[in-house]
């Protein structure tokens, strides 16, 4: 839901551009500074904040997202979980302005915080305060392997969606690195990258627990795979009955529904 | 079908024990020798050998099946496809006992041939001659890990059950010996495992390039999953729509009568 920009505005010290809008995404009373010329959040981000929040072994407390954009999943997050420190890791840097100024808007500065750095090389640099702190890591990266499709466009849409400088495995060994041993790593991915995360995820100490596969529409091809592995699990994968997002009528079927309404 | 014993057994020259049945498996004229107080073979060997001569990428010549029984891959294999040599191999000595009277029996001893080996270390022991010359390696494996569940039992249903010697990561070192480059391996097994199979996979040069779950009925959590991989193939996997085994009245859906008919 889209509110009148003015309205929003007047009601918040935060600054708005004039090329931004302002969302009411349905928790609560949470709302979404994002630029629609750039990248708006989907689905995946919503029923990967879902999926975390379900699959978790235990309430967390502190939460990292990589690659976070506007900040979309953590605040979901803040607002169905309790943790105390959830951090937001982005590259870009009108990404993570937006993220800062979500984090303004909805009063949440005390329990957001958010990073403007590479996903790589965590340890040593932004994330190493953080190293084996994590209960929590989230993650919905760039869909779009190195060097593959449009990558002459190094625009903030396409960074969204290609991987520049981090990839899969990058993001993988940076979740490592952040989660306490037992923790929880929650991503959303396409399915045709499915043996690439399972092999990074176990190289680097995770251990893929609980999937997810998601359609278009019920016997279709799925096009979206929901994964949460386990820094230090055992090795036996449970594979969930497979969801669709649309029924045959073209609307959202009751599980995607469940996901924005919890 | 099991047609009466005595029939069978008088048009044939090949002993048939008096504790074994003889079923025409539904392709053509073939039939299979079991013993119906040991293993016999379900729908996963059937939806197997589907896959296999659906995604392999060109009319395989030579053939090897990995772990095969009382043969019922070869033998489907041998009545879809025009495989010149198809090898099975089974460790344990009554089933491939039965694998060699079953291609006696449908008088295809020509372009069967069974070995009674441990499926490890191909290379240096039965496999030494077949390395690098199989077009397709198919492999219906056991579905317990070493050391889970009654492992105490060491009788041919237990051994067909779970990992003796030959573990999964054994089986596709093995396929990955056998198959020419470019070769595609066929592998039904757990979704309990999809982990493993796609890191030992890629480890032994196998990528992971098509798979597809099958759940007992739509909506539930898959129970059987069918994966395709190839030698030193891309990084790119196909996941196909899922099956469901039966429909809401318990009868077979039409996806696995198909299995059954081609």
């Amino acid at each position: 839901m889209v509110e009148g920009k003015s309205d929003l505005r007047k009601c918040s010290s935060v600054e708005i551009k004039d090329w931004e809008r302002v969302d009411q995404i349905g928790f609560g009373n949470l709302k979404l500074i994002q630029n629609p010329q750039e990248f708006c959040y989907g689905v995946d981000a919503v029923i990967l904040a879902d999926f975390a929040v379900n699959f978790c072994k235990k309430a967390p407390v502190t939460v990292a997202d990589l690659g976070c954009g506007s900040g979309i999943i953590p605040l979901i997050i803040s607002y169905r979980t309790e943790a105390a420190h959830i951090y937001g890791v982005e590259i870009q840097k009108e990404a993570w302005d937006k993220a800062c100024r979500n984090a303004k808007l909805n009063n949440l500065e005390e329990r957001l915080t958010f990073v403007n750095a590479d996903v790589k090389n965590a340890e040593h640099g932004w994330g190493k305060d953080l190293t084996g702190k994590m209960d929590m890591v989230t993650c919905n990266p760039p869909y779009f392997r190195k060097g593959s499709g449009i990558t002459n466009d190094s625009g903030p849409k396409a960074m969204a969606r290609h991987e520049t400088t981090a990839g899969l495995e990058d993001f993988l060994e940076t979740a490592a690195v952040l989660l306490k041993r037992g923790g929880d790593m929650f991503m959303v991915h396409r399915p045709s990258r499915l043996a690439d995360i399972c092999f990074y995820a176990r190289k680097a100490g995770l251990e893929p627990k609980t999937m997810r596969l998601v359609s278009p529409r019920a016997d279709e091809a799925p096009n979206i795979l929901l994964i949460h592995m386990v820094k230090g699990g055992g090795k036996e994968l449970k594979v969930l009955p497979s969801w669709a997002v649309y029924d045959h009528q073209g609307r959202y079927t009751e599980d995607i529904l469940k996901t924005y309404r919890s």
